[in-house]
């Protein structure tokens, strides 16, 4: 009889569907476990410090939930993104002029994305990064930023707008990962994730199932 | 009675279903008319020049089809996306070897992808340019490789990859406009269709169709 490698389980610490889109793309599995914790930032807090608290905070909570369970095999992976202009973090509009206010302030100029990413093994192994990238907004006409508003998707959506939708064509550069602005840096992640034997094929996609 | 204003007819000359993708998603109504034109590239013919050369090209053609018919009131917007590494041009693959010799070339390096655009409208006007992005690759393990080559998304893609599909983990960085890999630099391309008065609204996708 051969040994078989039992890979360990993989788990996101995150519902967001951005990010469960880009893993299931790739032919991932892997479990989806929202992690929640508190996202003020401290005061003084840089960016780059605050994603990657973030990240981390999220990936030991939920290790923390799935150890007593089922003992060890798991990677747990987190992330947090936010936008960051003119020295301040632009979060989730809290309605349409908010929205308005912070799709006005993109325009034009360059901007900061940040993400956090924390992977964590059940044997102790960490790989985490604060990646950043930057994205130029062309100068948004009123007509399309109204239009925009009335699409709605700027509503769940850090800095208001979702660079892989409807806001594509606002988009006239980036500098950086362009994952990493939908909310995961895949290149680095992945190759994390090999680094602590988390997965065993990437991508894991056979022609005969694609459409 | 008050006069209406009847915008033009857009239509685009790619069967590309990236590029229709794309302008579809921002809710643009246009007609697809694929322009077949003969794409090989001049002696010592600069990339710039040659993804220029062909989408004018293929815009012309389809604006002679489209006039005797239908007259005026016509906008045809046509494109060409060339990967281009070494002083070279690499289309489509002409087979898995073919896409296995690209991605070799492409893995940990940066390359350049360029994608002309021509605008033509029935009165006699025009807006064309060629951009350029440049694209780095991580280093792809072979595993990777072989994984990307049986997803069989290669198959249609100048250069051998889909940055928008499988390949997104691939890429580490992107300097410049994201949507011009794909294969239409849409900032540039919306600026140059209100430019012409070619659209009326966009994004024009109201909340409530969105799923």
């Amino acid at each position: 009889m051969t040994h078989h490698h039992h890979p360990c389980r993989l788990v996101l610490a995150s519902g967001s569907p951005r990010r469960i889109a880009m893993l299931k793309q790739l032919g991932l599995t892997f479990d989806v476990r929202p992690a929640s914790v508190d996202e003020s930032a401290l005061p003084d807090e840089a960016p780059e410090v605050h994603v990657l608290r973030l990240a981390r905070s999220k990936a030991e909570t939920v290790l923390h939930q799935l150890t007593p369970q089922t003992g060890s095999g798991h990677v747990v992976l987190a992330a947090d993104t936010i936008v960051a202009i003119d020295g301040r973090i632009l979060g989730k509009p809290l309605d349409r002029e908010d929205a308005l206010a912070m799709l006005s302030r993109l325009s034009g100029r360059s901007h900061a994305v940040m993400t956090g990413y924390c992977i964590l093994d059940s044997v102790g192994r960490k790989r985490e990064d604060a990646v950043t990238t930057k994205v130029t907004f062309k100068h948004l006409r009123p007509i399309e930023v109204e239009g925009y508003l009335d699409s709605g998707e700027w509503t769940d959506k850090a800095g208001a707008y979702g660079i892989q939708g409807l806001a594509s064509f606002m988009v006239s550069a980036v500098q950086g990962s362009y994952t990493n602005v939908v909310g995961l840096p895949l290149s680095h992640v992945i190759e994390a994730l090999w680094d602590l034997e988390a997965v065993t094929r990437v991508p894991n996609v056979p022609s005969n199932v694609r459409s």
